[in-house]
């Protein structure tokens, strides 16, 4: 073995994370020295985790790792990716970010994401699931167009191997003979009884000591029964290519054309590093599969990495929040369904991997008939509700604003031609706070609109939603959303609407909001409304299609000031202004960074003084 | 055997099209009869295809198999999808749409695709690739739900397993316990070089002669060899689940879940027939290789599927035209792309199995090591574009309008956050005709354009396309759609523009529009300008974002009458309309059926004479 680890010329005596030149010296270490320094890191994550939020587990489990793809290669020349990025806080410290990272996910701080404008380090932006080989894949072409000889190194968990986009990009590129790596964490507790073949393929895969060996063993033994072994090795050889695959191809990967490497101990540094040197030699696309402990290190975490709290705990594989408050909306929505499907055995709830997310677990329980859990896979889920909806079935599609956006094509091709039946949950619209720009909830407005046969509801309190939810469910048809923000309702509603809400107070200035927002408009309405000034009050409910009566409400006024948190282009507001010239937008009009919610709508001027400012401007 | 197709009760005498009582007379035919009728099918889609054009090869090689089908399963109760639709003519035949059939792909005649609206047996819309494994897993998944026993069946071409979509349905169903088949028509010939790991895959499958008897056959050979035969198998089993494997999971279907039937010769009734019924004996999910021939029967398609023209020539797989014109968009885009990729090495070519249909194969000859053809797989495409485009390259992502639907969360998170500078040529924007619903680009406006960091050209002719594409992939940053229709220009322009021509005629009403329509609006305005009444003009050709100078001159007009080949909501003249009081739409309202663009036209009011007798209304 050519480099053990231990025997550098540049000695480092000094390993803490202040005194040591990042990631530069990393490669000087012992082993002694690296468990050193992972046992810092650990400490770090633990620490800045539990002050700020974030995902612990997955970051414990991939601390060796990172330390390990940081020593065999080297960044920023070699690129590494990290899918997701939510298990990238290791790789964040060991590039130039130890110092600033106690602002991890604060607003102007370290994003809790891959962000190429916080670090050479960080090549592509990263948050949602899947997307690594492909972002890999394009590098490393790009680098053999180059001439170069660097790598690209795609790290990516079990669960987004669920989403097709994975796949897709393996498939390109298991052909090509680009210095592309993709490291498959595979950490058995991270994969949901749910998420379909491949989370069993890996699992099984995991429990293959030492794959590689076992091949040669069944060569060897093969070769050395002289009479018998041979005629055996015929057999299997005529049968075409049947022992071709078993021997030399025995993986998904393998037959995607990739070689493949591991599984290795992701929490031993010398198997990892050779395991890393083994792919890296072989100078055309490796798969790496690496055993890791979600939580390792870290007792609580690692006993009970999925629902420890204190620290926040996770969704299996995206990261996110797992357990959400009873006192939330994805909770109501949750519940409320649950209570629908009591009565009507036609409807089934759908998820992409956010059962605990969007608050489908006691649906799950209830009917677990009727719950599917597709995995990381919009796509599919989008198409498969149109699949129940043929037969009658009343589909309900749970789904993140930011993630409905990766089922665009399906809700037209598959849904809307056909005016099939099929209501959407949108959880999480609008702002969604610290995880930033990749995940904010800002476009499933502009989106549903440009699709015929949609309606949209956005109700602003919990029984409103309950309200909105019957209502797409059991009297409307087509294309139904009912989009709903991440947290709580500040309030209680005892004369919920599913059309709108109208406050006449004779004013020629009319003020019009929906959803979330709604809670903030109205205080700013009601403190103007103290004063001399009076202004009128819209809430719509039934955001889209604009109904007549919005539209004659609207007609009536002199001045409509429309707060809205949403994109701009393809905004309602956009739409009304279409057909009135009184109409004043005050939308978002671009990527919002990271930063708590309340920080975000005083930056958007969604804050009540900020609304009751732009109010009296334009009185 | 139970059913050998020769001992029915009932017996047929007629074969001929014209007299059965179909689909339910196709059970009660014996093999010489089925022969027959396959033959008089042949004829048939020969005949029509060669006049109304379509799909010839892939459907004459899916005779058998779909006979075979409506033989062993009962439509409607069974469902039967087919992916993409292209190959469902002979289901079409089968189904009580024998004597329509020569209406195939005209105006209010039988559609090219299927369709719920037009037959019982057409359980859901197709159009788009990869989307049927999700579709049919829904049925059966709704199927199960209801206590019956019917089956969901998905008929896959292997070119759609490049999409991750199927992976993700795969993947999905694999673990599930419902009556769900998936015939995967394995046709090497339709497999490009290009498409990836998976195709090599599925070539060797092809080969693989009686891969079930194969694994029992191997199996027998261990167990006759009393004492080394259990020692070898011992060993194998030693290595965990490798033996394991190698005789119960040899195929990925197989590792995903499903079990695994085949592969069959897609042109051997009885063989067909016993493969089906064996399937449907599993009532679990099952995928069913079958080999098929594309062009079966017909000799000159037979030699020469892909490029046998006169009755139309196919893409690979997706079966749109390969090869256009050398007087179309397509064409003009892509020669330009060769003489800009030779004198800027930083620009690629990415397609997503469109080289032919996008004009790409002269790139794909002079720049092999440019060109990336990913597979229908437009997701990985978008995001694959941006990992090139951090090493310096410049992308260029040329990709059919309907289709870009497919990547609208990676152009937002993979690309327009970073604002990284793609360029996509969008080819088919617009009517394209006879294709109808599933296929028309009049989404691709309101998608991009409700995305930060894009702008957007939209040439009315090939000198315009060549000066655009100039520009975008120059001038631009951030991600560049350059958006042209499917078909030629009516026109050559000596003075093309890249931003806007504005003819002012002094007159106080101002007719816009951009794109291929203007030459038609362009035409009604000479006509109108010939009388008393004068119409001033404008064409957009960067028409998004809307510059100030466009704004300026709408600002002076009193009437603006705005002509758009785009869905209404999101369009341009939306957003032009909600910042002008005097704009009135022509927009597209909903989704538009199979018919020629002429016709389409007419239909939506973007005719000569309609355009002027608008403008005349409005004066």
């Amino acid at each position: 073995m050519k480099n053990n680890g231990n025997n550098r010329k540049k000695k480092i005596s000094d390993v803490s994370l202040e005194k040591l030149n990042l990631p530069r010296d990393l490669k000087d270490l012992n082993y002694d020295q690296c468990e050193k320094l992972c046992s810092d890191i650990r400490k770090t994550l633990i620490e800045t985790v539990s002050n700020n939020g974030g995902h612990l587990s997955s970051n414990l489990g991939t601390v060796e790792l990172t330390l390990a793809l940081h020593r065999v290669f080297k960044s920023p020349d070699d690129k590494i990716i990290f899918d997701v990025g939510h298990q990238a806080y290791t790789h964040k410290i060991l590039t130039g970010r130890y110092k600033e990272f106690s602002t991890l996910r604060k607003k102007d701080g370290i994003s809790g994401f891959c962000k190429p404008c916080e670090s050479k380090h960080d090549p592509v932006i990263t948050g949602h699931s899947s997307t690594a080989v492909s972002s890999a894949f394009g590098i490393a072409s790009a680098m053999k167009i180059n001439g170069s000889n660097n790598y690209a190194v795609a790290v990516v968990g079990d669960g987004a191997f669920t989403g097709g986009m994975a796949y897709e990009g393996l498939n390109n590129a298991g052909k090509s003979d680009v210095n592309l790596i993709v490291i498959l964490n595979i950490n058995e507790m991270s994969i949901s009884k749910n998420v379909g073949g491949m989370a069993k393929y890996l699992s099984n895969l995991r429990y293959k000591d030492g794959y590689i060996k076992t091949k040669d063993v069944v060569e060897k033994t093969l070769n050395k029964v002289p009479v018998i072994g041979s005629p055996i090795k015929n057999t299997l050889r005529s049968s075409k290519n049947a022992f071709k695959n078993f021997v030399l191809s025995t993986t998904i990967f393998e037959e995607l054309g990739f070689d493949f490497v591991g599984p290795v101990d992701g929490h031993d540094q010398k198997d990892l590093e050779e395991g890393l040197r083994a792919a890296k030699s072989k100078k055309r696309p490796v798969v790496v599969a690496v055993n890791t402990v979600k939580g390792k290190g870290y007792a609580p975490a690692e006993e009970n990495p999925g629902e420890y709290h204190g620290v926040g705990s996770f969704e299996i594989e995206t990261g996110n929040p797992d357990i959400v408050s009873a006192d939330s909306f994805s909770s109501a929505f949750g519940n409320e369904l649950v209570k629908l499907a009591e009565k009507d055995d036609r409807i089934c709830a759908v998820t992409a991997a956010m059962k605990y997310g969007t608050g489908l677990q006691h649906f799950a329980k209830a009917y677990p008939e009727r719950f599917f859990d597709v995995g990381i896979a919009e796509e599919h889920a989008a198409t498969f509700c149109g699949g129940l909806a043929v037969m009658g079935k009343i589909p309900v599609f749970a789904v993140y604003s930011t993630f409905v956006q990766r089922c665009y094509d399906q809700i037209i091709h598959d849904l809307s031609i056909s005016n099939t039946h099929t209501v959407f949950g949108i959880d999480r619209a609008g702002i969604v706070g610290d995880d930033g720009e990749t995940h904010n909830g800002i476009f499933d407005i502009p989106m549903i609109t440009s699709v015929p046969n949609t309606k949209i509801y956005s109700p602003s309190d919990y029984e409103e939603l309950r309200c909105c939810l019957y209502n797409a469910i059991n009297n409307d048809d087509g294309i139904v959303a009912v989009r709903y923000p991440r947290g709580n309702s500040k309030v209680t509603n005892n004369s919920p609407r599913t059309d709108y809400y109208y406050e006449n107070n004779n004013s020629n200035c009319l003020v019009v909001t929906y959803g979330r927002l709604y809670n903030n408009v109205s205080e700013a309405v009601s403190e103007i409304n103290y004063g001399e000034n009076k202004v009128d009050l819209l809430k719509i409910v039934n955001v889209f299609p604009i109904s007549d009566e919005i539209k004659d409400i609207i007609s009536k006024y002199e001045n409509v000031l429309f707060f809205e948190e949403s994109y701009y282009d393809g905004s309602i507001s956009q739409k009304i202004s279409a057909e009135f010239d009184n109409v004043k937008s005050f939308t978002i009009n671009g990527f919002v960074k990271q930063m708590s919610i309340c920080e975000a709508y005083e930056q958007l001027g969604f804050s009540i003084d900020k609304i009751i400012q732009t109010i009296k401007e334009h009185l």
